[in-house]
């Protein structure tokens, strides 16, 4: 069987992720990372490292976009231009719809796949939120974050004045509500309270409960995991109090990787056109003969 | 917008579901039902009942079969070569692939679209299997059912001697064991003991934890409510301890009835051929525009 040849644009957390996950998977073959500084990475051995994914010896068949999010669709563009497929986990959740329209026209014209918002949330969670809906099409789904870090929120953090460093942990209080404990470090020649005031009134902040507590090393508090909760209580056909209830508890990247390495392996059986997980049936992220599968999982 | 015409073949507990998720569903009109007796049922005001669906005065668009399981897919073959698109809730999961198979030929040639296995296990279930092992491609599912009625079992404790009413409850003890709780009214002239006896014996409760009970009336006991719950513990990439969770406390038969009606909508925007509900994009499965609906849960 010819394995399915993947690149890989940026090597951070996800990319790194991403790696892992191709090396896991029996169909798939890693064919080079696009990086902006192509200077060689050791760890990555052999593989073909380049600032421009037309380099590549080999064409791939999918190239996975570990760049940050609000650059990912100029990237995608790219990369579709070529006839490759792309797929990202775009985060945004107000901006998909807009991307899959843009994508959608480059990917057609192309002959190419895009799949976008391809991660766990957006991604494997709006999956079971669709399927939570069309279960018990009536009713309220919440979708509950963390005990996690939100890579937003401490950014935000970070960006103010008299922070040196900082961690916002997203804790869920139910309902689709959360609590932001923000771990900081202080600059030298700030005040603690004046600094915590700050960060609770930042839009990011302001609507949230928000605690600040100023500690010796953020470095020392950082943890990959994360998790979500998502709960749907709603009506089937005329039937009230249908309750549905969806949980994980993972390592953020790992996950994240791992869907976007199925979403690579889904994009080759779609026609050209840009995608989001929902509108992929799900047996074409997996890897294996179908007859296989459907015995197995159905 | 033109409304898509269903026809309900079978009018048991599965078949009085469809019929109030067909009436809860804005893009849906019921136009027929089919009964072996096509005696008016009063219930069912001016909805036309036939004994073979071919008598309709509306031709429907899809069937959905609410007959027993085994009888369905000779049921689906005789309506896909009328151009009908059938949906159903075939619950028997080793012969899935064999039906599958059989159906896809007769769809094609038909031109219609045959939803097999599209009840909650198999079928929504089947989706969350999926899902969880796209997210992590190595571990252990373990699916966890009840506490809820288990049609097979009561029936089959109802078909021992001296069993005058039974009813089997499946409960779950977790790693996909399950406890059998059995509740029966004993016939005049049989001993409980030897009764409970030859129940523990038999091939469908001898290799479970089984109790049986003697109670006075067993319809007094009925409820139709049922649950499940589904754990992964698995590996994405190379990051071990991924955890996932699928829970639901539902009825029964409205629960099965909302997934067909939702797979009837689907089969329309499949090309012709035989399908599980894994190889269906969840979002066909949905009412409503693609673009709100995309915005809405992705």
């Amino acid at each position: 069987m010819e394995k399915i040849k993947i690149a890989v644009v940026g090597y951070g957390n996800i990319g790194k992720a991403v790696i892992e996950a191709i090396e896991a998977s029996p169909d798939m073959r890693l064919v080079g990372v696009e990086r902006r500084n192509a200077a060689k990475t050791p760890e990555l051995g052999d593989t073909e490292i380049v600032d421009d994914i037309k380099k590549l010896k080999e064409k791939p068949d999918a190239a996975i976009l570990c760049a940050p999010t609000r650059m990912t669709p100029d990237i995608a563009e790219r990369i579709l231009k070529l006839g490759i497929n792309t797929v990202d986990s775009y985060d945004i959740h107000g901006g998909i719809w807009d991307v899959k329209s843009r994508l959608d026209k480059v990917a057609k014209s192309s002959g190419a796949v895009a799949v976008i918002s391809a991660g766990w949330d957006p991604g494997s969670d709006s999956v079971v939120r669709a399927l939570m809906e069309a279960a018990a099409p009536k009713g309220i789904t919440y979708t509950n974050f963390g005990p996690g870090m939100s890579m937003g929120h401490t950014v935000a953090a970070k960006a103010i004045k008299g922070v040196k460093a900082a961690l916002s942990m997203t804790i869920p209080l139910g309902t689709g509500i959360h609590r932001r404990m923000v771990y900081i470090e202080v600059a030298d020649g700030y005040n603690f309270e004046d600094v915590a005031k700050e960060i609770k009134s930042d839009d990011y902040f302001a609507h949230d409960e928000t605690h600040v507590i100023k500690v010796e090393s953020v470095d020392a508090l950082k943890d990959m995991g994360h998790g979500v909760n998502m709960v749907r209580k709603g009506v089937s056909g005329k039937t009230q109090n249908q309750n549905f209830e969806f949980d994980m508890k993972i390592n953020n990247p790992a996950l994240t990787g791992q869907i976007l390495v199925a979403a690579a392996r889904a994009s080759l059986k779609q026609k050209s056109g840009c995608y989001t997980l929902i509108e992929i049936p799900v047996i074409d992220l997996l890897c294996g003969e179908k007859e296989k599968l459907i015995r197995k999982l159905v």
